[in-house]
């Protein structure tokens, strides 16, 4: 499956040092993609160097721009793809210096990738990370970005609203609006992809009937490839909702507790008290076609995947740090109240 | 007029050394409100006091916590109107650094405003200046910041699409959807006014089809004054379109013409190059009906205003100063090369 579709493209890939960047490094170098991380490794400390194929590091912050600005036109990419932001809701939500954080870190780190596309690579793509959250849970389908509105007898093809349900997923919202005007404005090219959750909760928020998108971690990375073997047209800003398949809370944890009879576990499902501010019943359908058009081909949630999740789980347990697992930021909570504690995943 | 609907009502105004701002002060101290005006001068560095009532002053940055979460604890406002905004959609437009200047001053202010009422006094009512610019130029009505949407055999009410053209108007749109998460998970009572132009553009940027909604300061303080007698209710964010009549480029321009030549002045309309990207010709009507059921009354543009807004500009023609007429400021061109010299109005 190591096709060389790369043949070279320079693709630069921020907050490649995280969960889905560093999988996306890894797959597109494979492919023989000329990779460069930037990322100013604000989660972890350590890198090491991968067999083989070169990935081109560089340390730094892309809301600094001495440095960002200064990369970008050395290595002047085809493609940046753009993971590097604050990516925890609940951390957003600890109190007033931590969304101003996520909104500073992600809202100015997305304007500089566009200047330096602006200025130094009009055509390079833009492939950015957003999330199936900034639609919130509308009554009505979620499509791909847009939605056709007939009004008053009048009708036209405008951004799918937005409802946000937390500092991070509000900062992913005004990315996409920058993102968009720079897209008219500039001609820049970009498609940003709506992700589902990569990671699976299987604690109960209250009653337990949120309904999300989910994928696989390795289709994440495939989708990624996708996007940038397949680029937006000069101007046009693309949105692709990246997910699989859709569950409520309660499907996943019936699936984790039937998964668990095989290996003789009384899965017991708690419902805690929801710490977010969401609709916990709810209309749910979004639209998912266009990267399968595209030539996705899902890796579907099955009980092969959940055995091997629940026997990595199982060897593993003596490692689990229990009090990592429950809520540790409450939405409603006053700022300061709320645990610090929470290095809030 | 001057009726004292105010007695004693704890008003916040932030930006009130601005234009639509020390406006608003005046007017809401003359009725009895008790007024505080937070501002940081970023725009000029006079004070005067004002005759008869008091009005209290704090002079700092509405994004420096320190200051402005003490400040907002101990004045305990019941109303805090924010202007505190860098208002200027060329100067956001001048290079990068612009950009994040404009998005983070006023995204991270609205965000302290927010958290402030959230700590502080959860039933302060916000009254926050938005700006029509967001909703961009659609192809169909713009309603006030809501719309029924059906698709699919479904039906929703959400906030109306933005499509905002420049990272000014985009920092407007970011803190509309910060607002609107606060009202959701707190229960913060906001009200969003989106502004139409109070000042009328009489540059003709290309083919001049471009409509817009204006109002009168006279209106503009009025408005405010409606909403904070009106406020929103605990967890409802409610917009408000804040203009009163609409014209094209082309048709203000006629008016002056028309009201010229009564002073016996040959008005000359030249069409100058669009340094905007906007759409010239356009479809455009947008709903502002909720103000006027509270009570406003409009002052329409009419000959006689015209007439007092030429006499004054005749009386000052020697101070004009030419250079600042022209568009400075280049949506499309590339950083560093914009003119620094666009102290861009
Ligand atoms: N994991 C998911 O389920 C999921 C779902 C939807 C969307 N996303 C989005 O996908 C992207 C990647 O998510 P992830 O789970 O891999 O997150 P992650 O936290 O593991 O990785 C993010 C990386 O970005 C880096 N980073 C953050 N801010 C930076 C900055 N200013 N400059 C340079 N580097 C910076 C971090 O050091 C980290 O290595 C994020 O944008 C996230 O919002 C993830
Ligand atoms: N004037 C218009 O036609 C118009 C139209 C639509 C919307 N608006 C909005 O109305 C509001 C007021 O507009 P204006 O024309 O009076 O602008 P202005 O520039 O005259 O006033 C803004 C005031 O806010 C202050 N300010 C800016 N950032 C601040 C900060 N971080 N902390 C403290 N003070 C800060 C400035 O010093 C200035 O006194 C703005 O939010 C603007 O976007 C104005």
């Amino acid at each position: 499956s190591a096709s060389s579709n790369g043949s070279g493209t320079r693709v630069m890939i921020i907050g490649g040092d995280g969960y889905c960047g560093w999988a996306t490094a890894l797959h597109l170098s494979q492919r023989g993609y000329n990779v460069c991380v930037v990322d100013n490794l604000c989660r972890r400390q350590v890198w090491g160097e991968i067999s083989g194929r070169h990935i081109d590091l560089a340390i730094g912050d892309v809301c600094d721009w001495e440095f960002f600005g200064e990369k970008f036109r050395t290595f002047s990419p085809d493609a940046v793809v753009h993971f590097g932001e604050q990516r925890s809701a609940p951390y957003s939500m600890i109190d007033r210096k931590h969304a101003v954080y996520t909104q500073n870190n992600n809202v100015i780190g997305t304007l500089n990738v566009l200047y330096a596309i602006k200025d130094f690579r009009p055509d390079c793509h833009l492939v950015k990370l957003g999330t199936m959250g900034e639609y919130g849970t509308p009554n009505i389908d979620i499509e791909e970005g847009y939605i056709t509105i007939n009004h008053n007898g009048r009708s036209d093809t405008l951004p799918f609203p937005k409802q946000g349900g937390s500092f991070y997923h509000l900062s992913k919202v005004h990315d996409s609006h920058n993102m968009a005007f720079a897209a008219r404005a500039w001609k820049v090219a970009a498609t940003d992809l709506n992700q589902g959750a990569v990671g699976h909760p299987l604690t109960v928020y209250g009653k337990g009937g949120q309904t999300r998108g989910y994928l696989d971690i390795r289709d994440t990375v495939r989708c990624i490839q996708i996007a940038i073997d397949n680029p937006a047209k000069s101007g046009e800003m693309r949105v692709f909702n990246q997910f699989t398949q859709q569950f409520s809370v309660n499907q996943l944890a019936e699936i984790v507790k039937q998964g668990g009879k095989k290996f003789g576990l009384d899965v017991q499902v708690s419902n805690v008290p929801n710490p977010r501010v969401e609709a916990e019943e709810h209309y749910y359908n979004a639209k998912n076609t266009k990267l399968q058009d595209l030539g996705l081909q899902p890796h579907y949630l099955e009980d092969s995947m959940v055995d091997s999740l629940l026997e990595f789980a199982l060897a593993y347990k003596d490692r689990v740090r229990m009090e990592l697992i429950k809520p540790a930021v409450d939405w409603r909570a006053k700022t300061g109240q709320a645990a610090a504690a929470a290095a809030a995943k």
